[in-house]
């Protein structure tokens, strides 16, 4: 499993904060901390700049101050087209963006930027007509929207990282399966494609979330999916994480899994 | 969910000790406080017997004993059958027993108990000749001669709960899905039977057993288990088992995982 580090967001406070006084310490221990917790990217958000040049300027400023602390890609999590390509611009290595959806212009604002900058993209199962679909067949039908469109910039299927988009379970009861069918129908149908979600909608309105996260984690995994969006530094998760790898024979030997152990890694 | 509490079993030091010495006050605290905790049916284990006779004596004392203490049906747990005759002829209500599997003198032997005693059944995917099979079509195989010996008795396919066998996954890595992949083929093949499965096989020779052993469940849950044999008095994994079924859409409005919530039942 690919693990998108969730922390770098200004929707968290602190975070807002350090960005807006440009406090590159603080977002440099963030970084640090998700590399060293097995972050294979981090996602990089100033979606509460107001304006695209604010947003612009934020990146400006992000992302060396992050690359220069942790040797990682990052994750450009901006659907406006003067961030991204002023984050893009800066970057070391193949950046990620998060994230195009069926849209006919933001396809064709985003997919040029892929092609140009090499990026991998994460692609939501949704548009503005259509909403998020109740039915995984009418999410595979944006999907295949997204692929063909794709195809026109070349993007190698490889690169592109569905999410099925998952809503809360206290809203409907199928939702966890709704998203389960959807991811399993993606893989199947443009097989070389990856699948990728974030954890906590699922949980949105019940207490006890992180439970109700972690577990949605597992049956995802096991539904064939290959990146997750999360906070790494959460140990329970991480610990699951790697034991639902290791109970689907991704872990050669155990090897894995035990030295997760050795490390005092596994937290229950 | 069928929960088949596991705790009464005299490979268990203290519950040996309490056969020995017919120390039913310590049986029934055990037997109660599994019912307490959730379990559907407590299996009731006197395997140290080393004599039929012997396990014949145990079983005499031991259902009525736990079956004074709670209102549940019992999972007589022996493949002999004197001691199963003896148990059956005591048992009140419908048991099940644990367990039959592809010997034909074992099936012989089992069935028309099965049928006299009306009794749920727990079928191996096993057989003395052939082991534990390392492919789910040769267990497959010998789920199609249980069903078959089962059906010249007439017993209804609803009251067979096949357990598809876990081997642990330190000795192989694929153990856990070749398990997922059996109990799937198993349901999709014979439709009206259940399935089953006991969780601490899975984790042998590794550290954190609780670990794998819960996100097996879950797992298996989700491929399509019907009941598990577990320690219910396991808050953790009872936690875990609520909220996979939470997750997969079998709690309408989630109104068990609140109220397990309600009832300080979900520990983490």
């Amino acid at each position: 499993m690919e693990i998108i580090g969730e922390k770098i967001n200004t929707t968290i406070k602190s975070v807002r904060r350090a960005v807006e006084e440009r406090d590159g310490a603080f977002i440099q221990e963030l970084a640090r901390k998700q590399a060293t917790a097995g972050a294979h990217y981090l996602d990089v958000n100033s979606g509460m700049a107001l304006h695209p040049e604010e947003e612009a300027a934020d990146f400006d400023w992000l992302v060396p101050v992050v690359q220069k602390a942790v040797d990682l890609p990052l994750c450009i999590d901006s659907s406006r087209r003067q961030p991204l390509e002023a984050a893009l611009k800066l970057h070391k290595g193949r950046a990620m963006i998060n994230s195009v959806n069926g849209d006919q212009p933001t396809m064709e604002m985003i997919f040029p930027l892929v092609k140009e900058y090499r990026c991998k993209i994460i692609a939501l199962t949704s548009s503005k007509e259509k909403g998020i679909p109740s039915s995984s067949g009418e999410r595979i039908k944006i999907a295949e929207e997204i692929v063909k469109e794709s195809q026109i910039y070349r993007i190698p299927l490889e690169d592109i990282y569905f999410d099925p988009l998952v809503l809360p379970i206290s809203t409907a009861d199928n939702n966890a399966v709704l998203f389960l069918e959807t991811l399993r129908e993606i893989k199947q149908t443009f097989k070389a494609v990856k699948t990728i979600s974030g954890l906590s909608n699922i949980s949105f309105g019940l207490p006890k979330r992180r439970l109700i996260n972690r577990i949605f984690l597992s049956l995802a995994l096991a539904a064939g999916m290959d990146a997750a969006i999360l906070d790494p530094t959460d140990n329970k998760i991480m610990a699951m994480a790697q034991a639902t790898e290791t109970l689907l024979g991704k872990d050669a030997f155990c090897g894995q899994y035990l030295n997760a152990f050795k490390e005092g890694r596994l937290e229950t």
